[in-house]
């Protein structure tokens, strides 16, 4: 498996900040100082110099708290570290020491009173916006996160198996007991976590786009929505599939066909610089041709990564171009208030040829 | 059991932003607007109208995407909802509307854009720096919240002497097959998630504070630590026990010892109108006169509620005194580094009389 290059995603970084032209990057947003160095404490700044490649990896300084003494040794040991438990005034505190310098901050995650702490510290610094260097970088996965995306989807793809082999998607039982198994096999195969709150939705319910898990019971003839991920070593994986229980109505055959076909032409939109905004359109005007428009509600899909959201959005209002190594959703839905509806999700990566499936369940309708 | 009355939140928010002088607050802090409304999506924005007590209400408004059109219905029936994707920016333009209103923000959570997004959306509206309003009330629980932080406990208390009771801390076992378990246990038992990533720590990772469960294997004469919480409705309990597996050595029982009298000490000074940081030095203090201060490396312990980690924190460096109602952890550890550690930890009620207890699981030294 790829390892993580830390020092690359640095050295990229530093490209970024010379094009915004600022001396140096206070980085205060934890999974980016994760993604930047591998620390996952709770407690993080970061500065990363860019002044002159030659020096610039001496000048970057990792600052947390004593409770993280010897893991920011573990995981940076390529980083000179700073034990401080107020971790960003006391890096700004550091930077004093270069009067005039110009230093970048995460203006776009920055509080308005954090900015003005810092200010206060260091009257004489050049705080300059620069929101979302990093996560433009995060953007493009390298190979070592599209393994972890890869081990993150797999663990997800067989918990569901196991769910549905050992019967598991049956009348009488409630979304949240089937929440609940779902979530403990994806951590009995693989998963260090769940990426997020699993999404159980049954008959009516299955109208809600981000339903909750409810005492509500499974019954013949329902809709069940699941939609749920697994995480490893930070990186999400987001999926949704949606079964029919006992037999499908007519109505139900056919907005199922309507979605899976939205879905594939989604994802066969997906190619490095194809606009994200035409992605949406390929499976939206599917699901509009049909006459249902209104009752796909959100957007196509999102970036993934070290959170379950992230660049790049896939809207009708987006803007920006796909990049190859984007990993991403597609997740059209049709939702029928008071009676049922079908989202179907998969994640993958853009690819120069065509793209990556992680998810790799099958998405024929399937009837349990 | 008790039921949430968000409206007399808003009421009390209300007098909270008369001393302030401002005439609404924006809420842009997705648990903040949980507490005042019960909404639980993911995008919303909340103006609470603050001008006269009689049409306050009327006045006060929250804002949601079209994903949540129907949740916001059932769960803030008592608000008038606005849809709208860009949920503060709506608010702001609606705001607009009335030339001259003071409009208080919170700064320690509204990023430097978005503040600068709103301001030139509404270049004549006054926005005024009002951080933790909201929180400040939520330091105080109510009936109903501590009737879910109970649960939360029950939770916690019930999965870990299952855990016990089954032998689940065996020597052989990993700490990552054990965490598991334990998170398993819990959502059997009450929990809707789980408070955050359980630490499961044996022989020296329980000398690291914070260990992330890793395939260590628990072997006969460690300290295991287990530090976790379950969430109920959104509140979470959290709590540290520390075992020994097999046979105690002398050294651990002596550190053991020290840490759970250090403990009792800064529960029995919970009380309201106590400074926190008194709280702190009558645990630190113990620990202090054995000789070992240096090696309890974080402070004593912080809020719980809709949070994890909220106000007040209870350290050395802390300000303010205890309230009635507040919820907090008491979590002295002593650590150390390359051969184990201790830590203990309750989540408590501060009352009138002596504070209540809601994590029951004894606390004497137990050798499994």
């Amino acid at each position: 498996m790829p390892t993580a290059d830390h020092g690359s995603r640095r050295a990229a970084l530093r490209a970024v900040l010379a094009e915004r032209g600022v001396d140096a990057l206070l980085v205060t947003d934890l999974l980016n100082i994760r993604y930047l160095t591998g620390f996952t404490g709770s407690n993080a700044a970061l500065v990363v110099d860019a002044r002159d490649a030659e020096g610039a990896e001496d000048r970057t300084v990792i600052c947390t708290d004593g409770r993280y003494v010897i893991q920011v040794g573990e995981q940076v040991p390529d980083l000179r570290a700073l034990i401080d438990r107020s971790s960003a005034p006391a890096l700004v505190r550091m930077l004093t020491a270069d009067p005039g310098i110009r230093v970048g901050f995460e203006s776009h995650v920055v509080t308005v009173d954090a900015l003005s702490g810092w200010q206060s510290v260091a009257p004489d610094l050049d705080f300059v916006r620069t929101p979302g260097c990093v996560e433009r970088l995060r953007m493009v996965k390298d190979e070592h996160e599209v393994s972890l995306l890869r081990r993150a989807c797999a663990s997800a793809d067989l918990a569901l198996a196991v769910l549905v082999e050992r019967g598991g998607l049956r009348p009488g039982r409630t979304e949240r007991e089937v929440g609940r198994e779902l979530e403990f096999l994806m951590l009995e195969h693989g998963a260090d976590g769940i990426s997020f709150e699993t999404i159980v939705a049954t008959g009516a319910n299955s109208a809600v786009p981000h339903h909750r898990p409810t005492d509500a019971v499974l019954a013949a003839g329902d809709f069940v929505k699941l939609d749920f991920g697994a995480t490893v070593e930070g990186y999400h994986s987001d999926m949704t599939r949606t079964y029919v229980l006992g037999s499908a109505a007519d109505w139900q055959r056919d907005v199922y066909d309507l979605v899976a076909r939205a879905q594939a032409a989604g994802r066969a939109a997906l190619a490095p610089g194809v606009e994200v905004a035409s992605v949406d359109a390929a499976a939206r005007s599917v699901i509009e041709d049909a006459g249902y428009g209104e009752l796909f509600v959100h957007g196509l899909g999102h970036g993934v990564g070290l959170e379950i959201h992230e660049a790049p959005g896939i809207g009708k209002l987006g803007t920006g171009t796909l990049l190859a190594g984007a990993a991403v959703t597609v997740e059209p839905g049709v939702y029928f208030s008071g009676r049922g509806g079908v989202r179907i999700e998969d994640t993958l990566v853009v690819r120069e040829q065509e793209p990556e499936l992680l998810t790799l369940t099958s998405k024929d309708l399937a009837i349990v």
